[in-house]
């Protein structure tokens, strides 16, 4: 810590997206629709989860997802056929979906009529953070070849999110990632994240991630 | 593509930077310091790269290090002791440096008396891609377990990046990342994109990164 300086960077301002948020909760509450916000860097395993998340509710609830990505639709076109319906969103550039944005998404895909609707924000650990999308619970998922100190470098993403997905724990064997300091550093800041270790390649733990978004929405719509 | 709808939702209007951008690099040509700008996701293995390259110039050049980061200072922590200047940047929740911000980290660092400057970047594929930091040139990282499609989903990344390197090459066993189709994939938006698979851990690949950075700094500097 001695041998060099800590420099703080000012800071743009953001525009408060608060009430947006509020109101989209409200909207929703009137709806019945339970909204998930799922986030993560860049190939944690978002779609693949989301594919075999899909799968083991698909029969019980009505789901749309929000496949939100700065110009492809590389995702979109993996969750069609799942039985979801899906809407990709085109962010423009931009790296984060906040409340209005997210409002759009639901608008474009008809939410009237759905019990669960994902958003896959953008992949990116920092500005999805820092904005409230209106949804419900937010969940984000680590990967474990991202390592375990990820906590220490985006708290508020880990501060902020109601469960973490710790995904590709086949791979476990081949890296120093040690799930225990990792949940710890995560419970430090977050005391109350439900934390499940998953396998999206091999759907491992998708059953307790499943069950957790059942007893959410049950609790959410009622 | 037909079974679900693309939305464009509109982007804000960032502030025009390049004017900044270009002053500090003609500020960089006077001072004959090199600044390469590195990029990544998070946990791609920028830091780890980092110490491997900095050991395999640091008898030929003055080096200094930015790291920038949320809020912690974990990656300048890990860089000090390897014979360069470090200075932790933080960008107060910013999820990209811009190149006012690089020009304080600069003068934080003394850049005066440098041959290579070094940015790592905050760990992210969108907004770093937006903002010339006034470097030089553009490196980024994309490691194995993150996919190959990455260059389809983030591609202004791959368009403006003048070299990738794709880390973590000793677990290609263990996942679907196929190199010469991700190569296509960068080429195809980027065709004089300079390729470098390495391995940060064991130093692969590393020697091969470093005659790059040489011979763009003779470049440079003269």
């Amino acid at each position: 810590m001695d041998g060099y300086r800590i420099l703080e960077i000012k800071r743009s301002v953001f525009e408060n997206n608060d009430k947006d948020a509020d109101r989209l909760r409200q909207q929703l509450k009137k709806d019945r629709t339970f909204l998930l916000n799922l986030m993560s860097s860049p190939g944690s395993g978002k779609t693949t989860t989301l594919k075999k998340t899909i799968a083991a509710l698909k029969d019980e609830y009505r789901i749309g997802v929000m496949e939100a990505d700065i110009d492809s639709d590389v995702d979109a076109a993996a969750i069609e056929g799942t039985g979801a319906k899906v809407i990709q969103l085109h962010t423009g550039g931009m790296c984060h979906l906040d409340a209005d944005m997210t409002r759009q998404g639901l608008e474009g895909l008809g939410d009237e009529d759905l019990d669960i609707a994902i958003l896959e924000n953008v992949g990116n650990l920092v500005c999805p953070a820092e904005f409230d999308t209106g949804s419900v619970k937010n969940a984000m998922i680590l990967s474990v070849p991202e390592g375990d100190d990820k906590p220490l470098k985006y708290p508020l993403m880990f501060t902020i999110c109601d469960c973490l997905l710790i995904n590709k724990i086949d791979v476990l064997p081949y890296f120093d990632f040690d799930i225990e300091e990792c949940s710890k550093r995560a419970r430090r800041l977050n005391p109350n994240i439900k934390i499940i270790p998953i396998c999206a390649k091999t759907g491992e733990g998708i059953s307790d991630f499943a069950a957790w978004i059942k007893a959410e929405t049950a609790a959410w719509i009622g």
